[in-house]
């Protein structure tokens, strides 16, 4: 069998959990880890090669962008046209179509795949919430999250000048409305009030309620446990209180990044252009046999 | 827009339900009905052509067949053959792969597309049950169903001679395991001993716990309320205790209606072939916009 050879693009939270998931996969080969300093490796990455330049690990099928969501578009355009499939976890849920359109246009161009949003909101949770309005197509459906940290939203708080370190809560108030608590560690000299304001105003938490709350240590109250619960009422045809619920309690970055290597392998089975994970068939997230699949899964 | 002309093949109660479903769904025209006896016509069927034979019927793009399952195959034979894609809920799981397979052949023989085993389960849980397998792929998955009617076990009771009525209930045991309650209204002279024994030798109950009991009417003890509870504990990448739960409580035929009128729009989008509903884009399964529903549902 050819193994499918995926880089890691950014080596942070994800891209650990990332490397795990492909060490775990029977039809991966790890091709190497890109990141942008390489000065200091992990031990657990001395077995693979590190670079700062995708070219300089071969032949790679798949890079597998574990960056921060806002430097996704970057890399996946440079990668699309040098031939290399990639697949991300951008969660910036207005600008999914965006970025799927402009992906689309590059991949297209250079015949690679792009699958985008990859991961559990928006990503395996897209999927659920399709298929409950396939199954009930009137009706309302809320997706609660949490309680748990939210790896966006907390990355964006970092980018946020005066930040030394931060953790973003989600905290699930119902019916899809959420609490953002904000835990931040600040440099010296910087004010709360002015992070406070900076946070507020991103459009990753304009509109929600937010707190920022400053504490001695991050770590201290850190846990990457995370959980969701959706809830959809409808009507199948003519037929009311139609009920659904999914839930999850999970490990979230783990979950990310196992979703992120599914649709890695799904990539290799589309069609040139860029995807989000409703456009493309479950069956191809799985490895081995596909008639086998259909007899133990249908 | 031009809309898809469907046909109901099968009147019965998954039929009267794809009825409502196809005249609330925005982009489908009920070609009309396809039955075996046309002597006695419901009165909800008189604004629509109903006919022993779909040729009667004009152009016709897709067959939703509502037969008893074990008839599917030999009616989406036909059909596929006269350049009619055809959707199903066949519902014997250990023979779906084969099915598909000979559909396959016939389908692509004849440029045209089959969509099988589409219903809840199979079908909209098998989409769950394979995204799970994504999610976590080492671990346990447990469907657990009903309390409630099973469609598929009741038609199977029906055919057995000396049987005049017939309910199947499934009760969930937990953990996958299910007991099988059924209820039959006798026909002058049968015995009870004799349909036992062609019930519980019947594929479809041969491997749960099946008792069989007389009733003086089934109809005072039928509703068709059913539910599922479906749970994985698995492995993502090498994290453990990854948690999954999907749960329904739903009008069976209703549900397993709306999803045969997703896969009937769906089948107009799938290149010649059979298919199982893992093998589908799950954003097929629905109208409008493609770039509005990413918008609203990723």
């Amino acid at each position: 069998m050819n193994k499918i050879k995926a880089a890691i693009v950014g080596y942070g939270n994800i891209g650990h959990f990332v490397l795990e998931a492909l060490q775990e996969a029977p039809d991966f080969e790890i091709a190497g880890v890109v990141r942008r300093n390489i000065s200091n490796i992990p031990a657990e990455l001395t077995p693979y090669k590190v670079t700062t330049d995708i070219k300089d690990l071969g032949k790679v099928d798949v890079a597998i962008l574990c960056t921060p969501t806002r430097e996704v578009e970057k890399y996946a355009e440079v990668y699309l046209a040098q031939g290399i499939n990639t697949v991300d976890s951008y969660d910036i849920h207005s600008s999914i179509a965006d970025l799927r359109n402009n992906l689309n246009a590059v991949a297209q161009k250079h015949g690679t795949v792009a699958i985008i949003s990859a991961g559990w909101d928006p990503g395996s949770d897209s999927v659920v919430r399709t298929l409950l309005q396939a199954a009930a197509p009137k009706g309302l459906t809320y997706t609660n999250f949490g309680p748990g940290m939210s790896m966006g939203h907390t990355v964006c708080v970092k980018s946020k000048p005066g930040v030394k370190n931060a953790l973003s809560m989600t905290i699930p108030l119902g019916t899809g409305i959420h609490r953002r608590m904000v835990y931040v560690e600040l440099e010296e000299g910087a004010k709360l009030e002015d992070v406070t304001k900076a946070v507020k105003e991103d459009p990753y938490f304009a509109s929600d309620e937010t707190h920022v709350i400053a504490v001695n240590s991050v770590d201290e109250v850190k846990d990457m446990g995370h959980g969701v619960n959706m809830v959809r009422k409808g009507v199948s045809g003519k037929t009311q209180n139609q009920r659904f619920e999914f839930n999850m309690s999970i490990n979230n970055p783990a979950l990310t990044a196992q979703i992120l290597v599914g649709v890695a392998r799904a990539s290799m089975l589309q069609k040139p252009g860029a995807y989000t994970m409703i456009e493309i068939p479950v069956i191809d997230l799985l490895p081995g046999d596909r008639e086998e699949l259909i007899r133990h899964l249908v």
